[in-house]
């Protein structure tokens, strides 16, 4: 097993991106629960983000939701991002919440409805100029909800002429990544269900565009960590949406629900090259804090992502590769699960203050007031959720 | 088989109760879209339930959901119902849209909050004190979202004793049905996720408490018509929430994802007395019309539970038992099946007819001009749903 | 909607293959039984299958399994096939019963095992020349038990390596079809999991290599007429293999467990050219009858297969594509519910009549004393089964 | 967090039965490996299992499996046993592999069938009198492939009749545990599905009938330790079946599909008393090894088991309840992460140590000579598997 000096330099190479909309309040269809201190502008947003930044050196980025964090000057918003410490990441667009999407965007049968969705994501792209981002996320609700509600094929190809104009309008450094998702909202049908139609679908495209896996859009049972194998073959990873679920899209805290799983989908990256440099793989996290405090939430989720990244790291692969070899499956499993069972914490926790970073994030936020302050300062106005 | 004539005294006994709420908008955690013409009342929702009854015979009475159809008189509130032609039905309780329940309601460790989702359940009592109505339906958000979150056990235990005060204060004629559910809201566990806490539950309170069977309720795969056998074997069985599901609780219109399981329900049911007069079975409707129309939505939804009805009731009980007892599997399941595909839709008009119906509700309904009429007249206002 | 007379042309070029090994023993981890009269030698199973094809018209070719069904002369099988008026389709291979395969076949690290595997391709392409089989079908058992135990990349690479070098071997008039399998006998990974892994590895080799989708290897809730639309519309379904599904890959008679997700994929067949003149589209049975006699449940699947196929062509497209168009999703959803709820078993029987064929292809083969006599002639010898 | 010096007292309590099956053969319906080594009777299959007892101190108990096992004389199995340090434990019965159980046993409508089944328990409780065993296990695989196959109702009502003349037949210090299971190897329905109807069928029987909880017999997503607590808390928890699954009834070591979830199992059986004293909770492993090595395979096992139930009793109870009276669900969910991480290999080692066992029991066993021992004796003969 390699030894933890010997993974620090990959370590000290991550970076995942914070999704501005986890610190606004999110729900179920059933309630969503306000929590005092509850960003209400997009600037409030990136400095909790900032935060979490300052607490762990393990986000420097954070991604912005449009129309939800949309802003008169983003190079100014760019600046105050600066200023806090992070910069601005994906731009992630959103055309499920108008009322002319109810029947679909870039899949809707009517050529204006069409239209207009398309021509969102030509802003979105604007604002990505703006803001420098590299990465266009596209995640759509479209679908169906019964049989015989909309012509699958019919939808499908539209889909694939919307895709071609965006990805025709993104700059030679920009990238299109295209999330599929199993259900929800609708039903029956979604029209990116899963990584072979998203594949399929970026791959009619181009280079720049390619396929975004977020871990908790999957049937039940699906083994994640062998489409991770696959797109990173393929060259099509472009981003990792991360949480965790015990059922559906529960959008829980990443590594909450099955530690194992993360571990096994960062073996498969580190195995794939995702954590080389200029691995075209980017980490995000994509969760909602329902009845969780926010910032600690996200906090704990880089951290999970860090400590499941150092055992992954610590596999012994040469000696993997032996067991493999030989046939003898409970070495090879064994040799897996030493490096899963290893407790890295105090030593991530001594790194950590090698770095001048606190050994214990989650504490020292406690400890910080920063939660004490918001609080009390943001008092008033509407707080952030998922409408605004 | 049956001749459909040998059928129709039990389809004349069929009743099936309409959610209040389906009248009003519903949606995902993504969007709720609205649509013209939905109540802004409970008495308009009454008023769309009644015109589904008027159409189809087939739903002679209304679920209330407490608080989103609290009024100060009920009395003048089940006269409204009765002049529509239809009568109050089922009380359905509500513990999960106030903040205080955000960690459980008659399972929380609280004192304070158990005791105030106890009160509310006795306020519904004195609702169905006033509206007349049976049953206190009971289902519970509670749960939680991660591992270690709550004590699995104390708050069984909790929910045990809560039960317990909200049975005793039941008139002698009332029920309890207890509801289960997988998940959702919570994605960790639930404090009821299945049929056998219901059963355990309600067992331990007395004869008038019950189970109730939602059917987009269960795991993947489930054999959901075992369990309508097990519990009308049991004698626990109290109430079906119709709808369908092709993913988890989908909630949408029964028989729409798999119209076969919907038939297989329905010939337990018959096989288990649960259409014989007197049967402690209530069947109702609990669905989500996100965007399809509302009104024909339940229309076509209790026809769907009709033809199924009809079709579960022409099987051929006597040679299905002949090829059961021969070991004959093809035979066996043929029987089934010819009940099945047998297409009963024009036998079912025409029988409407000679009830006053008519032959084809759903467009004697679109005919109607009851839509236009709502539309037009339903202006202004606060569009009913579930947070109101 | 069309009326009969309109789809008779459809459903007169309907051809689906029956499998060799259908009419062996099946079963279980937990018991494979027997039954009187089932087949010895491949010659029954052929004579078995042509029994179904007279009483049905639908069963024209029979596949073969490699080397269950190995003979020394395969043109006297052919022969032996034509005069009992069937054909011999494709060649099934089999790389999971050998020792040697316990780690993997095509995808094993061992140069040998690989080359072992490869070869056994390469005579099953010399089979299929002496038979005049189109298509070589590969369904591989290569996968792991345990997290550890292969590597999943490296094993991917070999199978693009291995399946090179069999696609090389083809005619030009012989293709490759590639199955995919979510689970079993492989409990962690499975090589081939996915339609998206079959059709990347398909898409490197060329245009005679197709996916094959087989409908009881998705994961539960799988929207499987999406599969099917998007593998047509990619020009990549080269073949079915159908049956049904409770849980797992249960084998069980098509149509059998959800009739209206059978009648969804003939739907999305249809739209998408599947049952043209010239269409790539194989349709082949893949079924156990652990517990039913199996010639009757040939019978029976290929039977549910033509009256879903009926009803499928009976769906009024145009009227589809109005209240689709106008967003009217009762409508949409109705137009596709009249088509399978209309009763076709008579008209086809009528048909059938006209075509020289039995009515009531079950009724007729129980009535022919074909099960009297194999029952009373085939005893002694080694039953065939998986094994043989 | 207690010290491990704390949780010693309870580990020492540990015992976990092996299954003799576990030593033989087993495989899938496609294939079963055989292995050089592999017990021929079922005095070499105990000596295997005294052998893992031998190096781990966790395995003082062999469950038999009869007919598989049955032997003429059981006293002297008996002291064969003792002999070799271990005792013997529960007797399973087996009424899936006679041709007489096709359609059921427990179950069948055949009154000969059934006697025959049941009389086949009643010998079964007459080899516990011979061999001391406490407990008679029940496993059926009673169930239906086809809708309509069978009477759902009329086999529950014969199930509970045949249960209870077992029943009567157990002497006061034995008892019946009653396993459920999901699926397989029946497809559409189980007569003993989920642990509610087990639950039912036992409350029936009397104080010494309990369930059997297998953790690999449960619907997708299904959370097992809300059972593992309700049946403790409903007094009716007699025994796990330990082992793991990705998908269906995988049946691979436990421990090695979701870590995790062992782990939060044995935090409830903690919770709820099952490794207190007098517990009526047995521990037993119910596994698979078609790929792995056997009796490493075991030892594996039953450290993992080990390993969780340490981490388990590592959980900080008192800071866990206030955590979660506090409502601070990342603490609580925290506080029960740090115990899982904690990394309670080494301490176990040397815990071993001053009991007289290896430090690192697998390979203490490569080393030991074992296997190379019973690859050159067990020469011949009939390698044990599940069919004899």
């Amino acid at each position: 097993m390699p030894t933890f000096d010997q993974i620090t330099d990959v370590l000290s190479r991550q970076a995942i991106e914070l999704p501005s909309w986890a610190f606004g309040n999110s729900g179920t269809r059933f309630k969503v629960f306000g929590t005092p201190g509850t960003p209400r502008t997009v600037q409030e947003k990136i400095a909790d983000a900032a935060t979490v930044h300052r607490f762990t050196g393990l986000a420097p980025t954070v991604a912005l939701h449009i129309p939800w964090d949309a802003v008169d000057d983003y190079a100014a918003l760019r600046r105050h991002a600066e200023d806090q410490g992070v910069s601005l990441g994906t731009i992630n667009s959103n055309t499920f919440q108008d009322d002319i999407y109810k029947f679909g965007s870039l899949t809707h049968r009517d050529d204006a409805v069409r239209k207009q969705a398309i021509d969102h994501h030509l802003a979105c792209i604007d604002v990505m100029d703006a803001t420098g981002s590299r990465d266009l996320k596209i995640w759509l609700a479209d679908g169906t909800n019964y049989p015989g509600q909309g012509d699958l094929r019919g939808r499908q190809d539209r889909l694939a002429e919307s895709l071609a104009v965006i990805y025709d309008r993104l700059g030679p450094e920009q990238r299109l990544v295209l999330e599929y998702k199993f259900f929800e909202p609708a039903f029956y049908h979604t029209d990116v269900p899963d990584w072979g139609t998203s594949y399929a679908q970026v791959s009619a495209l181009g280079d720049r565009a390619m396929v975004c896996l977020d871990t908790g859009h999957h049937a039940p049972g699906t083994n994640i960590e062998f489409i991770v194998m696959q797109l990173l073959r393929l060259g099509k990873l472009g981003s990792f949406d991360f949480n965790s679920r015990f059922y559906a899209d529960d959008d829980l805290i990443v590594g909450a629900a099955d530690p194992f799983q993360l571990f096994r989908i960062l073996v498969e990256v580190v195995r794939g090259g995702g954590m080389e440099p200029g691995s075209p793989v980017a980490f995000m996290l994509d969760q909602c804090h329902n009845v969780e405090a926010k910032i600690p939430g996200q906090i704990r989720s880089v951290l999970n992502v860090q400590e499941a990244t150092a055992k992954a790291l610590l596999v012994d692969t040469a000696a993997l590769a032996r067991a493999q070899e030989d046939g003898d499956v409970l070495a090879a499993n064994g040799i897996l699960m030493d490096a899963f069972w290893t407790d890295v914490r105090a030593d991530l926790a001594a790194w950590r203050e090698t770095r001048g970073l606190p050994a214990d994030p989650m504490a020292a936020y406690a400890a910080s007031g920063y939660q004490q302050q918001i609080e009390s300062e943001r008092v008033g106005g509407q707080q952030a959720g998922w409408g605004a």
